[in-house]
């Protein structure tokens, strides 16, 4: 089945080649950036003497011509004009942006006016553990973001333990791969390495992104305050949530929950002890630990914020698509050592 | 003045010896470590041509003729033993083990068994900050450990605006150096570089050090649930708090709170941007930044571990002890780029 | 087809692990380390929920009764014993250590006396791209060192051009992996990060194993002259070498005549611009790139120290033993970014 | 003693500032980068506290005002001429850029055309060991270039022994500090992150540099083979040097030779193991170790990029150009752990 990427020159278009070119079914028929007129061993030297493909400039009919499936690695509001294009001529997407995440008010109020608005209410958000069923039947789906991901899959199983009245704290930390490709003060490799801080606390967009979609699963209105650090790795997230629990006399057994929860999702690992962001790395797995202490809770999760947190979970959304199993060509073996 | 430094092997021993050699009173008298017979210089080569002193074996008597103050820089349990000899000799002592940091009930519940018990009562708890009048008149310091020093600065001038009837939370992240010299799997450069994880979460020993404080300082028994992290960086501390606010309408500007309590101190920074590591690695400041959302608040800190979380500390409480400024040898110049 | 691994509790024993639970061919029926007693899960906690078998004490005849072929990722010393004794059992055997890489008189020079002085002479030097023919027939492979694999493969080509009369130098670098998972002052993290630095140069023992080969294959007496460096990054190694052309006048294009070498051997890739080592981390290929100026040679080349420096290569080494293509089953996408 | 430091913006710049904060003698009277009207704390906020004072646009005339010394940390071919107006208003000048570095032919071969050929033939080379009575007579000191200080001093004084007909190769290895806070795909933290490469081979400018400074004070002519890589650590720089000794039967101890050779020079230190980058980051150390293999010379150095390399050196030369003690104010103590 032939299919297209979107947006090759960043991270996660590479992920997306590395991942479809040993995939067994999907088949790399059309690849496009923002400026085509390059081969993509160029764009991407590290993909020398194994894939051998032009990369156009993005056309959404010659997209249609070629694949009956794309993925779009696009910036917002790049995405959603594309999207639009390609569902009208009978592509199947998979976007990787935020642009069909949210809700349309709650889009607008974080982002900026939606360009498509027929389609965002038919948009799939696409964490597989949640939303398989509605996946299956997609056209369009609404890839997550990376923090939302590690989060929602820590804290959905246990949230009808906590006090929602009290706040719910999430203190992520994503590996500088999540900032992206384009150069930036913040990117600058003197000012990550031996570093460590929060940016944006309680005010990244991610934070409405998660608090809709507890809404959605467990219609429970919740406060997230969430805060990300970047840390001094280029891949790689923890995320650590801190919750209070509803009953301190609780004789919970929060990791047989998560278990039981996970029992049949191949992509979730609960843990014995504290998660680390290498046993995920390079993996679509997403590792989850649990403690307490009093009233107190602890989650701590770890995704590889580039697949899990993008491109793996974008295939495993396509492969559903697809009709076919979804672990198909979806990689396991995390870069340990 | 001679000082003697009792554990010279070790990152903070080491520290001392950096920060006493431009010191402009104190002389480096008398170095020891547990096998003695090695000159410092072989012992850290990157001293090489810069201090001149063989390493003795740890003599207290040797102590005693040589030096007025000395710091101990040794494991738990040794340290105690090591310093009430010390003491009985006439010999000041900046103790930067645990040894003499809690209460009697409290150490032996977390620790082993105490063995100086007439001394731990005397021993001041060596946070400039809160207990400098004491410092002043002190034989004896329990200097503080480093995530308690990060934690207790940020967290005490809001105490009072924070209900402690709901968790308070600790996501702490630290380079690797806390962890010590000591050859172990936990700091084989494999198993830190490119990760991330917590490690004994709600189990520290610096839980209960940050309760003992609060509850001698502001009179309130508050619940410390404390995660540490490692960091994929050598030297450097991040705190990160997060707490319940009594009353969401509040409208009280924490930073200038901050900047109120600390405004005669000069080793204590207020942020209006989060803080960093780098900012204060090689220094023996104090960044604090401040946020809020409703009733969510977030404190965040940073510290070099080894000297505002050890060795300058140190040499600031001795500065205190001898009569002289605060100020005199302190570092405040960071490892920035 | 079953297949042993000796000596799985290192790295190049963890990475044998993950290559081979994708491999279309191999089946792991056996593993082992000195101790035994465990599952590889516990052994290696990022396996969780990909393989699920238990880890023996190593015993060569339970090795004969469970695979026709074993990897030995083991010490050296330990290594001989052990394939002497499989061996005889009929066992194929690719020995990743050094024992069987020399000449007896060069080994026991460098290393210690030669327990399996009747194998020695049958092993074959399993580097794929000069020993192909051999390696298929073979029973016993001495799979190369990391150092020699990139040093040999990318002087090799161009020995014929270089003044041997002139010193050869070899500038290597190697990811800390290189030092293997053994607690060493070496390996603290402390020690690397932020550090780099050379060891043991002119007296390194990959320094006769590249002299050797040079000698075996092109009838050269050269004098490598070796000087290893640590780099702080886990995984990849880059090789400088600079040599002395016998010709200042010559025109030759040496990018063309490592190509024209190679043209047949998928796993090198020849490179217009300088390599580095991300694009070859997590692959089985050695990328080189050469530069002239005068009489002046430099030939850098890169590979992954654990794969092709090691678990590839002897993989690689399987697969023609076994009849099988070279390549199935060989990584070729780096972990990149 | 009042001086001015133009180009306060770079790292070059931040560590002139942070180095004449505490000196004894200089005072910071004016400091400039291209477009003012910035608190110098806000330019660097790890200064916050430590220093205030307002940034301006660059002004040749407020300088001459200001200070008798200027600290010029600006591009190459902006440095000249601003140099040019500083010196004919009196104002002695330390250039940081190339300059005034070469003779003016080899100046315009390799960079542009010289606006300033009044001072380019009287201009000092800063490199103290070797220049040090021209220095304190000097009204205009080119300040080393990074690579050529660490060579330079590790070559000099073994020139005598080596074979000048054969190649001399240096093997370089740079921090990433080196390539400046400007932001580029090189300095990408993805890019430098695990990964190590060499850049411009037999191609960077600091080569003639080196080459015409042997020529100058030993009265060779010698072809030095550069190639220049980068670390994945923000300072610090290992220099390492490949030579063709003379006479192979030579018994030469040329630790000996570097010991005396500099046996009255306080900021060498001659090393009986290999350096390391660690021992000298933060100092204006430069660390030399030799090694020899029958003909075959390796020679290592270690030098902080930004300091010995830049900055550091520059002070030196500031105070041996105003009569001071070369040493005062100057880093020994190292950025160790």
């Amino acid at each position: 089945m032939n299919v297209a990427i979107i947006g090759a020159s960043g991270y996660t278009g590479l992920e997306l080649i590395k991942l479809l070119i040993n995939h067994p079914k999907f088949i790399i028929k059309y690849i496009a950036n923002s400026t085509g007129n390059i081969n993509v061993q160029e764009l991407h030297p590290c993909l020398k003497d194994i894939i051998n493909i032009d990369v156009s400039k993005a056309d959404a009919k010659e997209v249609a011509l070629n694949a009956k499936l794309a993925f779009l690695a696009l910036p917002h509001k790049t995405s959603m004009s594309f999207a639009k294009q390609l569902l009208s001529l009978g592509v199947k997407v998979v976007d990787l942006s935020a642009d069909y995440r949210l809700n349309l008010d709650t889009y607008e109020k974080f982002y900026c006016k939606h360009e498509d608005k027929n389609n965002i209410d038919k948009a799939i958000y696409g964490l597989p553990e949640y939303f398989k069923e509605d996946i299956k039947k997609a056209n369009l789906i609404a890839n997550p973001g990376c923090y939302p991901s590690a989060s929602l899959l820590a804290l959905l199983p246990l949230i009808d333990y906590i006090d929602t009245n009290s706040p719910i704290f999430i203190d992520a930390k994503s590996g500088v791969s999540g900032a992206g490709k384009n150069l930036s003060k913040l990117t600058h490799y003197g000012h990550i390495n031996e570093n460590c801080f929060s940016y944006n606390p309680f005010k990244h967009r991610h934070m409405p992104e998660i608090q809709e979609k507890i809404k959605v699963l467990k219609n429970k209105n919740v406060l997230i305050n969430f805060v990300p650090h970047l840390l001094p790795i280029t891949r790689g997230m923890l995320v650590s949530i801190y919750a209070t629990l509803k009953n301190d006399k609780l004789d919970t057994n929060f990791t047989q929950i998560l278990e039981n929860t996970y029992k049949d999702n191949e992509f979730i690992r609960i843990r014995k002890n504290p998660v680390d962001i290498k046993s995920t790395s390079g993996t679509n797995y997403c590792d989850i630990f649990v403690a307490k202490n009093n009233n107190a809770l602890f989650i701590s999760s770890s995704i590889d914020n580039l697949l899990r947190g993008a491109s793996s979970q974008a295939l495993v959304n396509a492969n559903l698509m697809s009709g076919f199993e979804e672990n198909i060509g979806i990689p396991k073996i995390a870069y340990v050592p």
